[in-house]
C-alpha cells in the first residue's frame, strides 16, 4: 500500500550530461581523433553561435554556481549534490545539444538534412554512448541516472540495431533519434522496421528532443523563427510512426517527445482523430490503423514536459496524465533548476496527489524501469513534502 | 445604411481556375513550348499520382456534373452558372494545384525545395497570369472574379516586382507565393524587401495556399503524413514575415493564408505572444517588434477558411471575425460546392448577422476591393435569404 504521506518522488525526465573533450577523445575511435581535435576549434565557434542563438551562453563559467553547473555535466558527485539540492530522486539524461560538453561532432541545432560527415557523427555518438554508460555505472548512486543512447546514424540500419543491443547490455535505458533520419524521406520508411523491433523487444523507448529545424540562415528574425518552428520538427516522429503503422505493429514500443512543450498535444490529437475519421475533408486515409490516433498516443506516447507551466498542467487530462513526464532541464538556464520547488508549486498547486505523483515521478519510473525502492529512499531524504501541494 | 433584410452577399475566397493545355500553350513564351508539350505526358503521370494522393481523381470526367465542373475551370459562362446555382456573388481565384488544368510546369504538391526547372516554372506562372487576366476581363460578369497572380519565382526579385506591377495593371487582385522561396533560407530574407514594398503600395495582398510540404516518398503512410503536415508549411509565411519585421515595416501589407483550416490560429497566436513576452522560456527575442504578434495578425492577416466547420465558427472571436475569409473551394470535391447553402447552415446557424456577413463576404470585399454595388445586385438575385440563419 502506498504511503500517502511520503515526500514527492521526483524524476526529471529531461536532464543533460556531457564530457569535456579530453574525456570524449579517449572514447572516440582513433581514426577520428585528428578530425575531432580539429573540430574543437570549430566547436568554439559553434558555441559562440549557439550562445547568440539562445541569447546568452549556455555554458558561461562566470561565478561559482555557473562553474558548478558546468562541471556537474560530467562529475557525478557534483551532479548528485545538485540533484539533492533541487529535490530530485532521479534523472533521465540526454547529451548536451551543442557546445563544449556536447558529443564529438554533435550539434543538434544543425540542419537535420545536413549532418556534416555522417561517419564522423556516428563515431561521435558511439563515443558519447560509451562514455555515458561508464558515467552512469560509475556514479556513486547509479540507480539515479537513466542514460539515453544516441542512435542518430541509421543509414546502416543493421549498425543501429547493433548499437541498441549494445546500449541495452551496457545499462542504458532508451534511444534518441534525430527528428529526421540522415538520408531518405523519413522515419516512416519500412527500412527502419528492424530498429522498431529491437527497441520494442528490448524495452528501449525511443526519443526525440527539440533542437533541429530547417536551415534559416543568419538573417533578421531567424532566431525567433527557429524558436517558433523547432518544436514542430520534434513532434514529427509521432505522426510518422503513427501513420506508417509502426505504433500499430509494435504495441509495446514506447515513444517520448522531450523538451518541446506539452500544450500542443490536445489540438494535435483532435486534428489527427478528425483526419482518421475523414472529417477534415472528403478524404479518408486510415492507413489500416485499428484505433484512432489518440488511442495510440494514450497507449504508447509520452511528452517530456520540461519546465511545465500552469497552463499545460490545466490541460493534463486532455494530454493524458499518464503521458506526461515532467522535466527540470538541468543544468540548462531555461529549466527549473536550481529552484524546482518554487516552480513545481507555481505549476501544480492544488493538483490531486495521485496525478501529481504520476506526472512528477511514477510515469518516468514505469517508462524507464527505475528501481522504485531505491528512488523512494532518495525521495525520503531529498523530496519535497507532499503537504506543500495540498 | 445597410439593408438588414438583404440576402447574404457571399464571396468565396478560395476557388480555382485553370486552362486546358492548348490554351496555356498560346500564352507560354515560345522558348518553352517544346518542353511544355513534353511535360503534358509527364503531367498525365503526375495527375495519376495526385489522384492517388487525394484518394480519388480531382478531375474525373465521369458524368455530366463532373464534366461541367471540369470545364467550369476555364469557361466563364459555365463558371457563372455554377456560382449562381451555389448562391455566390463573387469569387477569388487561385490556379489548379496540379493536374490537367494547372499552369504549365506547375505542381504545388512538389517538394518546396525542389521546384524542377525554375526558369520553366517562372514562364509557366507568367503564362497562367496572362491567361487569367484575360479570363477574368473576358468574363460576361468580370466584377465577380478576383484573380491572383503566381509570383513564385523570386530568385530574381526585380522580375518579381515587375510581375506584381504588371498584374496590378492587368486587373489582378493579389499575389500567390510558394510556402518557401525557390532558393535561399526563407521569406524572412531582407532581399525580398522590394517585393513587400510593391505589394503594399499597390494594395496587392499576398497569399499562400496549402499544398506544399517536405518530400515524403511513395511509402506506407506518406499520404496521411502529407495531410498532417501540409497546412503547417502554408502557415510559415505568417511568422516569417512577422519575426523578420516585414509586417512592422509594411503596416498596410495584407496577408491571406488560404485553404489550411482556421482552428490552429488561436493556439498559434497564444504561443507567439508568449514567445514575444519571453514567457515560453527564459529567452526573450522581440526582434524589435512594437506590438505583440496577435496585434499584427488582427491588423494585417487573414485565414482562408475553406469549407469552414462549426468548430472553427465557434472559435471565430479568437481567430478574429475580421480575419476570416470563408471559401467554397469550388470546383474541388472537398469543398462545399454544389451544396454551399446546406454547408453554410451547418456551420453558421445562429451566428449574429453582422459577423456572418463579415466572414462570408464583407471581409473579402474589403481585402480584394470588389465593387460592392455590383456584388449586391448579384446577391439580390442568387444569395440565400438571411432569415435562414436567424
Amino acid at each position: 500500500m502506498k504511503n500517502l504521506a511520503a515526500p514527492l518522488m521526483i524524476v526529471s525526465s529531461d536532464c543533460h550530461v556531457g564530457a569535456p573533450s579530453s574525456e570524449y577523445r579517449e572514447y572516440l575511435d582513433p581514426a577520428y581523433r585528428v578530425a575531432y581535435d580539429e573540430s574543437i576549434a570549430d566547436r568554439e565557434r559553434l558555441e559562440s553561435r549557439t550562445a547568440e542563438v539562445v541569447g546568452r551562453g549556455p555554458m558561461s563559467s562566470d561565478g561559482d554556481a555557473e562553474h558548478d553547473a558546468l562541471t556537474a555535466r560530467w562529475t557525478a558527485e557534483r551532479r548528485l549534490t545538485q540533484l539533492d539540492a533541487d529535490g530530485l530522486a532521479a534523472e533521465v539524461v540526454y547529451p548536451q545539444p551543442a557546445g563544449r560538453a556536447a558529443p564529438p561532432f554533435y550539434n543538434i541545432f544543425g540542419h537535420p538534412l545536413d549532418p556534416g560527415d555522417p561517419l564522423a557523427a556516428a563515431a561521435g555518438c558511439r563515443a558519447h554512448n560509451r562514455w555515458l554508460a561508464d558515467f552512469c555505472a560509475g556514479s556513486p548512486q547509479p540507480e539515479r541516472h537513466a542514460g539515453l543512447a544516441l542512435v542518430g546514424i541509421v543509414d546502416d540500419v543493421k549498425a543501429a540495431v547493433a548499437e541498441v543491443e549494445w546500449a541495452k547490455r551496457a545499462g542504458l535505458r532508451g534511444v534518441i533519434l534525430r527528428s529526421q533520419p540522415l538520408s531518405g524521406f523519413g522515419w516512416h520508411d519500412p527500412r527502419y522496421e528492424p530498429l522498431w523491433s529491437v527497441c520494442e523487444s528490448l524495452e528501449m523507448p525511443i526519443h526525440t528532443h527539440g533542437g533541429e529545424g530547417l536551415e534559416l540562415g543568419d538573417l533578421p528574425g531567424s532566431r525567433s523563427i527557429f524558436f517558433t518552428e523547432v518544436v514542430w520538427f520534434a513532434h514529427r516522429l509521432f505522426w510518422h510512426l503513427l501513420w506508417s503503422g509502426v505504433l500499430e505493429r509494435h504495441p509495446n514500443l514506447q515513444l517520448v517527445l522531450a523538451e518541446q512543450f506539452a500544450d500542443w498535444v490536445p489540438a494535435l490529437l483532435h486534428r489527427l482523430d478528425k483526419q482518421y475519421a475523414g472529417t477534415v475533408s472528403s478524404i479518408t486515409l486510415t492507413e489500416g490503423l485499428s484505433m484512432k490516433p489518440s488511442a495510440y498516443w494514450a497507449r504508447q506516447c509520452h511528452v517530456g514536459a520540461s519546465f511545465m507551466n500552469r497552463e499545460e498542467c490545466e490541460l493534463r487530462h486532455e494530454i493524458g496524465v499518464r503521458s506526461i513526464l515532467w522535466g527540470s532541464d538541468f543544468p540548462h538556464d531555461e529549466g527549473t533548476w536550481p529552484d524546482t520547488a518554487v516552480a513545481l508549486h507555481a505549476t501544480f498547486d492544488g493538483v490531486p496527489q495521485a496525478e501529481l505523483r504520476a506526472m512528477l515521478g511514477e510515469n518516468a519510473i514505469r517508462v524507464y524501469g527505475f528501481d522504485v525502492d531505491s528512488l523512494a529512499r532518495h525521495a525520503e531524504r531529498v523530496g519535497p513534502a507532499i503537504e506543500k501541494f495540498a
